[in-house]
C-alpha cells in the first residue's frame, strides 16, 4: 500500500504542478501581461488544463484508487491519507465524466472572452462579447450534461463549486434569506439616505495601497508567501501553498473600493495560506467548497473589517495617512459612511444588506439560461427587469449592468454566484461560534488585534484544506447544518443600531 | 506528407506551450515572485521542463522526421517547411541523447541554486554555494558526456549555443582577437584615465526608466508585444512571439547601468520580435545561436547607443530629462564618460575594449573546471589570479569576483560565456554589411531614425529565426565565415578617435 500511495502522490504532484503553472499564467495574463501575448497565452493555459486533465483522468489514478480504496477506509477519517483516498476519488469520478477536448475548450475559450471582456466592458459593448457568451453557454450546458440523472441542469455546476448543494437547496435558503432581507432593506432605505462623501473624495493610490497592506498584514495575511498587485477585477490565485497572492483595483474617489476589496481578497488567501503544508501538491491543499471560501473573504471584510471596535482602532492611522480628506470626519461619520446601505447596481459596491439581493438576481438568471427559457440576446434586458423589480433600479448602460461582473466572461455560466450567498451566511454563523470560544474576540480586535480570531480560523477551518465537505465542516465546528440565524441576527444587530431602527 | 507534417506541428505546438509556460514560471520567479513560492517554483519548473523534454523525444517525433525528411529535401532548403524538418531533426537528434531525468535534475537543480545565488551574492559568501556548484559542474559533465566522441568534454556545450563552433575553434578565435585587443587596453590605459563623474551622479529611478523606454522603443522595440521590468540580473525572455519581455535594474548613480543594460536586452528581444509569425510555436521560432543573439544585443548597445551620432540626437533629451546632473556637462565629456575605456573587475559593467578579456577568463575557467583541472573549491581563487594577470587587478571579495554573474548558478557550467565575444564580433561584421547596404545609416541614427538599420536586420537576420546556422547565416549576409576584421576595425577606429592614438 506504501508503494501505492506514494505513486498516487506523485501522481497527483504533477498534475498539481501543471494546474499550478497555469495558475502562474492567468495571473500573469490578468496583471502584467502585454496585449500581443493574449493569443499564444490562451493556447497555453488551455495546454496545461488539458494535460492535468488527461493526467488525473488516467486510468492507472482509477485503478490506484480502487487498490487504496480499503487501506483509506481502514484509517481515521480525517488522517490525512484517508482523505487524500476519499477526495481524490470525488474528484476523479466527477473528472472521469467530463471529456478532455470539453475541458481544452472551455479553457481556450474562456482565456479569449476573458481578454476580450477586458476591453469590451470599457467601450460598454455587450454586442460585441454576445457570440463568445453564447458559445459560453453552450459549453457550459455540455459541462452539464456530463452528469446526467440532475434534478436541475445547474445542479452539477453548483456541485462542483458547492458540494452537497443544489438548485432547490440553494433556492430554499435564498427564500428564507430574502424574507428576512426585504423588510430590512426596506426599513432602512426608507430613512434619509446616509452621507458618504468622506469616502468619494481624492484618496492617492500609492497611500491607499500602503493602508491596506498595512491592514491585511496585522490580519495575518503573509507577504512572504504572497503579494498583492492590480487588476480589473480583484482576485486570490494559489500558485503554491508557499505563494498566495491577491489582487486589487484603486480608484482614486472612491477609498472603499480598493480597501475593503484588499481586505475581502486577503480573507480568502489567508484561509489558503493556512492550509496545512502537508497537504501540498494535493486536491486537499484547497479551500472546501465556494461558500467556505466566500465565509472567510466576508469575514475579513465585513464582520470584521467593517466593525465598529476594527475602526476604533485603525481610523486615527486613516486619518494620519489622510489628514487633509478626513481630519475633519468623525469615527461616527466614517463609520455610517462604510456600512451606507442603499439600493445600488454594482455588486462588487453593494453593502452588507442588499448584497445578497445582487447574488439572487445572477443565480436565478443563471438558471434561466442553462433551462434555455432566457437566451443571451434577452439577458441584458432580463439584467435590467430584474433590477428593477428586486432594487427598484435601472443601469444607464450595461458596463454598469450585465457587464459588471467578470464571472461569465472568464469561465462558465452557472454554480459561481449562489457561494457568495452562502459565504455571507456562513461568515455570521462561523464567527458567532468564535465569539463563544473566545469572548474576548470583539475587544482584542477593537485593539488592533486578530491572532485569536485567526487562529480560530485556522485551526476549525484553514488546515483542513478539503479534507471535510462544506457540510461535514460545517457539522464538526457548529454541531449542526447550515443555518442562516446567525447571519440575520449579525445584521439586524449592526444594522438597527446604525439606524436605530 | 501533409498529414504528417500537421501531426508534426501540432506535437511541436504543445512542446512550445510547455516550454513557455515554464518560461513564463521562470520569469516570474525573476521578478515578482515572493521568497515562499521558491520551493515549490522550482519543481514545477521541473516538471514542465521534463514533460517538454518527454515529449520531444518521445520516438513518434522520430518517426515523423524519418517519414518527412525526403519530402523536406525535396522543398527549397529555405523554405519554412524544409526548415522545420531539418532544424527539428538536428535538435530531435540532440535530444534524444539527453535522459529525461538529467534535464529535470538539471531544470530543478539551477532553479534552487538561483534561489540561493540571489542571496548569497549579497552576503558574498562563496561557500554556502560551493556545495550547489559542484552538483551543477557534475551535471553539466554528465550532460556533456551524453555526446561521447567530443574533442574537448566542453564541445557538446558549446555547439548546444553556437552549433558548429568548439572548444579549439573558439580559441582561435579569441587567439586573435586577444591580440589585437591587448596592445588597443595598452595603448589607451596609459593615458591618463577619463572622468565619467557625470555618470555618477544621483540619477531618479522611475526618469532613467523612463528615458530608457523612450530609446527603445524609437528602436524598434514594440511594448504592445513587450515589457520591461526590474530583476537582479537583466535578461530577454520570450514567452511567445507576440510577448518578448526584458529585464533591467537601475542604480541611483550610476547612470550608464541601467540605461546600457536596456539598450542590451532591447536588441535580444528586437530579434525574437521579429522572427517570423509563421515559425510561431516551432523550433524555428528562435534565435539561431547564442553568438547571434548577442551580435543584436551589443549592436544596439554599444555600435548604435554609444555612438557619437547617437547622443548628438539623444543628448538633449537627456539633459532635459537629467538639468541638474547633465545641464553643464558637454556632450563630448559625456560622450567620452559612456566610453570609458579601464581595467575592471565586472563584466557587464566592463567597456566595449576590455569586455572581450572579461568572457576569455570565464571560458578559460570552463574549460578548466569541465577538465577536472579546477576544482570548484579553488575556483574563487583562479579567478583572482586571472584577473591580476589579464587585468591587473584583483577583486575585493567574491560579490565583485567569481559570484558575479548568474549563469553558473542559474544553469550550466559551459558554453555560455564564449557567445558574447562572439557576438561582440558578429556585431562588427553584421554593422559594415548593413552600411555597405545603405550608407546614410550613421546619418539617419544621428537623426534618431532607426528603421533603415532595424529593417535590414530583421530581412536579414531576424525573420529567419533558426532557419539558418550561425556559419549559415554569415555566409549568406557576408558571403562568407567568421572575421574578426570589421569589429577590429570599427573598435580601433572609434578609440583610436576618442584617445588620439
Amino acid at each position: 500500500m506504501e508503494a501505492k500511495l506514494h505513486e498516487l502522490k506523485t501522481r497527483l504532484l504533477e498534475i498539481d504542478d501543471l494546474s499550478r503553472a497555469g495558475a502562474v499564467l492567468n495571473w500573469d495574463q490578468s496583471t502584467y501581461m502585454p496585449p500581443g501575448g493574449a493569443e499564444a497565452r490562451a493556447r497555453q493555459m488551455s495546454t496545461l488544463g488539458r494535460l492535468a486533465h488527461e493526467k488525473f483522468t488516467d486510468p492507472a489514478i482509477g485503478k490506484l484508487l480502487d487498490d487504496l480504496r480499503a487501506y483509506g477506509e481502514s484509517l481515521p477519517y480525517e488522517s490525512d491519507d484517508a482523505s487524500l483516498i476519499r477526495v481524490t476519488r470525488r474528484e476523479y469520478e466527477r473528472s472521469t465524466q467530463i471529456p478532455s477536448t470539453l475541458v481544452a475548450e472551455l479553457s481556450n475559450h474562456a482565456s479569449t472572452t476573458y481578454q476580450a471582456w477586458t476591453e469590451a466592458r470599457p467601450d460598454n459593448d455587450f454586442n460585441r462579447l454576445r457570440p463568445m457568451l453564447e458559445k459560453t453557454l453552450d459549453l457550459s450546458r455540455q459541462y452539464a450534461e456530463c452528469f446526467p440523472g440532475y434534478e436541475h441542469i445547474a445542479d452539477p455546476l453548483i456541485d462542483f463549486s458547492d458540494f452537497g448543494m443544489k438548485a432547490s437547496s440553494v433556492r430554499q435558503v435564498f427564500a428564507d434569506l430574502r424574507q428576512a432581507l426585504v423588510p430590512l432593506v426596506q426599513a432602512i432605505t426608507s430613512q434619509e439616505v446616509v452621507d458618504d462623501s468622506c469616502l468619494k473624495q481624492f484618496y492617492p493610490e500609492d497611500q491607499q495601497k500602503a493602508f491596506g497592506e498595512m491592514v491585511i498584514k496585522r490580519y495575518g495575511y503573509d507577504f512572504n508567501r504572497g503579494r498583492q498587485d492590480k487588476t480589473h477585477h480583484p482576485f486570490e490565485t494559489k500558485l503554491s501553498l508557499g505563494d498566495v497572492r491577491i489582487t486589487t483595483r484603486f480608484q482614486d474617489h472612491d477609498l472603499g473600493d480598493g480597501l475593503f476589496s484588499t481586505l475581502h481578497e486577503s480573507g480568502h488567501a489567508m484561509y489558503e495560506q493556512g492550509v496545512s503544508p502537508a497537504l501540498e501538491g494535493t486536491p486537499l491543499a484547497n479551500g472546501t467548497s465556494a461558500g467556505v471560501h466566500e465565509s472567510q473573504s466576508r469575514l475579513w471584510e465585513n464582520v470584521v473589517g467593517r466593525s465598529r471596535g476594527f475602526w476604533e482602532h485603525f481610523y486615527p492611522q486613516l486619518q494620519m495617512t489622510f489628514p487633509e480628506q478626513l481630519g475633519k470626519v468623525s469615527l461616527d461619520t466614517f463609520y455610517r459612511a462604510i456600512n451606507k446601505v442603499q439600493r445600488s447596481l454594482i455588486r462588487v459596491d453593494a453593502d452588507e444588506v442588499t448584497y445578497n439581493l445582487h447574488v439572487m438576481i445572477r443565480f436565478d438568471l443563471e438558471l434561466q439560461m442553462l433551462e434555455g427559457s432566457l437566451s443571451i440576446r434577452d439577458l441584458p434586458e432580463a439584467w435590467q427587469a430584474r433590477y428593477e423589480s428586486d432594487l427598484g433600479m435601472a443601469a444607464p448602460d450595461d458596463r454598469n449592468g450585465v457587464l459588471q461582473d467578470v464571472h461569465w466572461y472568464g469561465g462558465i455560466i452557472g454554480g459561481v454566484f449562489q457561494g457568495y450567498t452562502l459565504g455571507n451566511v456562513m461568515s455570521g454563523l462561523f464567527y458567532s461560534h468564535a465569539l463563544q470560544a473566545h469572548p474576548e474576540i470583539p475587544a482584542e480586535i477593537a485593539q488592533g488585534e486578530f491572532s485569536t480570531l485567526h487562529a480560530w480560523m485556522k485551526n476549525n477551518i484553514y488546515q483542513h484544506g478539503s479534507k471535510f465537505t462544506a457540510p461535514e465542516l460545517l457539522e464538526r465546528v457548529t454541531g449542526g447544518p447550515l443555518r442562516i440565524e446567525p447571519y440575520i441576527q449579525y445584521l439586524q444587530g449592526k444594522y438597527g443600531e446604525i439606524y436605530k431602527l
